[in-house]
């Protein structure tokens, strides 16, 4: 079953040879990319679709997300708009509805939130464990993210328990909750800021977890600098995530690396934070990648557009440089080739946009601007 | 034909007496709302919606755009976004477009914004000339713009068209183009700014609007302070629009007054501009509205939701406060005592979102909530 797409208006690609055409088309078939040049010289397919001068671009990797969950706290959300204070849990409130809720409900949670992604273009999500935190919590979590999302992280760490001691925690997190969740998980990923986990503690997981084989992942410089990116940088994690608060010298460290700096920009705003530094990144050299980190407490948003709309509007990234962390860059956070790039051979992850070019993404603020999606070659919208 | 609204998870009214209610019923009948109260008691209707716990709201009232336009200007959008200089002209640029367009293709790009926006919510639209800047162009847009849009605001005093002379301009929009455009409109706007026109220009043609029994609108205080607002507050000018940089006695004397102070923060963030201080407005006692001022150039958007989710992530606005902004403060910009609130005699123009409360238009960024509207009572999306 092939599918040629015709009529594109502007194709972004991804590719460092292709670039951005006009004037092309898009072969689909077995799940890849099968052909893209000139509509001209296109080949035939089982199914022919006109986009009618329509921009398309790779669909959206959503590289940092946080799916299996339960519960509400749209009250938090209110009060801290509001600027009144709530004591409620933050997390914790998080974790005890997860707990309490039956492996369907966490299903339904995460199922619906996916669609929900896919039907703004998102067509790769990665999501995370981390409102379990125990044994049998954290394997059940993982077992669900598995079930509906396209990779999974353990995040154990994520923050210590109510009512535990931190270094038990941290040894039962790098020991047997490791050894329990590794069969479930691509990745490992802590979360390195005061109040969570520090440096040390943060080594121990991630240490843990790569001597079983898994990629690192890092939460860090999120509230403010810290030893977060160092950390992520000295361990080869494929990411970091939040980097609202860097100094020169994580600047600098990103840059040599190969570690992505994953930019959260809905979460700083959700949080009233400041936005993150895109512009000194990209201009040093760094990858930066652009995700929703979709959770109930600091961004309850599956909206990738609303990320790249705000790093172009308000964190002076250009509108290629926005798109291509949305999605190649989202793959390489995923170490994942295959993805974000609509070269012969990537996995045919399609976005059709209700406009004739991407720029329009941050030219039209707000404006739902998802027309059709292919994930796996297969129209799912 | 009437129609009975059940299942509500929360209303907003906006009625001082009924405020924000659960457990409530609608029911819309010949156009209004015939009946609003305790889902238990409510009448019997020719159609029963069941809405399914979801959250439901004024349909939103866009009390600033220009629609009536032609051309493209997305170049001149990626080179502000990308920091380089664009020398081509602004506002000229679609001025000239707009001339050379035929009323089939300006009737289309109206009719195709209206309704975008009303796909996501917005049931009320007032729209402006001042494209055109003769006296047969603005009179043409003032007819097109009045077969699409709900209100239309003459605005010829939107800049010196290039080559004339700013002193007979005037003169010609106070004069022959006002009396020729008059009988199309219910409004006058002027644009008081540095560039555009000056206090005593803009005097001149608010009072000659006046004059001729128009309500009068002013941008004002958008690309630093000026007069536009004291101007406003003088002359009883129902909205003064923009709002982004005010002085002290700006505020005071907004909160002194009965004109509305309308915000369009789309505008200032594809600008990149600062954010008007709503707070210090609605702490003074001054009442906000937020539109989109949906035009090519400057705010190139009809997603009402995009302004309310940055008045409160970004403008320290609660997220009652943004909604009565984007619903009822814009009907009271429009002197239009019937909009923007659910009471029994309102027009039933309402707002159902895929959310339990409105609170997830803030909680949710970038989100499409839109899951039904009513315009004058009939189901439109
Ligand atoms: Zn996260
Ligand atoms: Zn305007």
């Amino acid at each position: 079953m092939s599918t040629l797409i015709t009529g594109i208006g502007e194709l972004t690609t991804n590719d460092p040879d292709l670039g951005r055409l006009t004037g092309a088309a898009l072969v689909l078939a077995d799940g890849v990319v099968a052909w893209v040049g000139p509509a001209s010289s296109a080949p035939a397919a089982d199914t022919r679709v006109d986009v009618e001068g329509r921009a398309v671009l790779p669909g959206w990797v959503d590289s940092h997300t946080h799916l299996v969950f339960a519960g509400d706290r749209t009250a938090e959300f209110e009060a801290r708009m509001a600027g009144k204070p709530y004591t409620a849990g933050g997390i914790a409130t998080t974790v005890n509805a997860t707990r309490a809720a039956s492996d369907d409900e966490l299903s339904s949670v995460i199922q619906r939130h996916v669609a929900e992604a896919v039907a703004q273009g998102t067509t790769y999500v990665e999501t995370k464990t981390g409102y379990g935190l125990t044994v049998a919590d954290e394997v059940r979590s993982a077992r669900i993210a598995g079930e509906h999302a396209d990779e999974v992280t353990f995040l154990g760490a994520h923050l210590v328990p109510p009512g535990a001691d931190a270094d038990s925690y941290v040894a039962l997190v790098a020991g047997e909750m490791l050894d329990a969740v590794a069969p479930f998980v691509r990745w490992a990923d802590v979360f390195c800021e005061r109040g969570a986990f520090d440096e040390d503690q943060s080594r121990t997981v991630l240490k843990a977890a790569a001597a079983r084989g898994l990629g690192l992942r890092v939460h860090g410089n999120q509230l403010g600098e810290g030893p977060g990116v160092r950390l992520a940088v000295e361990l080869g994690a494929a990411s970091v995530d939040h980097c609202t608060y860097l100094s020169t010298s994580d600047i600098d460290a990103l840059a040599g690396s190969n570690t992505i700096a994953t930019l959260l920009p809905a979460c700083d705003l959700s949080t009233r934070q400041s936005l993150p530094p895109a512009r000194e990144l990209l201009d040093a050299g760094a990858t930066v990648a652009l995700a929703s980190n979709c959770n109930p407490g600091s961004s309850y948003t599956t909206s990738m557009a609303y990320c790249v709309t705000t790093a172009v509007l308000q964190m002076h990234m250009s509108v290629e440089e926005a798109v291509y962390a949305a999605t190649r860059a989202g793959a390489l956070a995923l170490d994942r080739a295959d993805l974000g790039h609509l070269a012969v051979g990537a996995r045919a992850d399609v976005h059709v946009l209700d406009a004739p070019s991407a720029t329009h993404l941050a030219y039209r603020p707000g404006v739902p601007l998802t027309h059709a999606v292919w994930r796996k070659g297969e129209r799912v919208r």
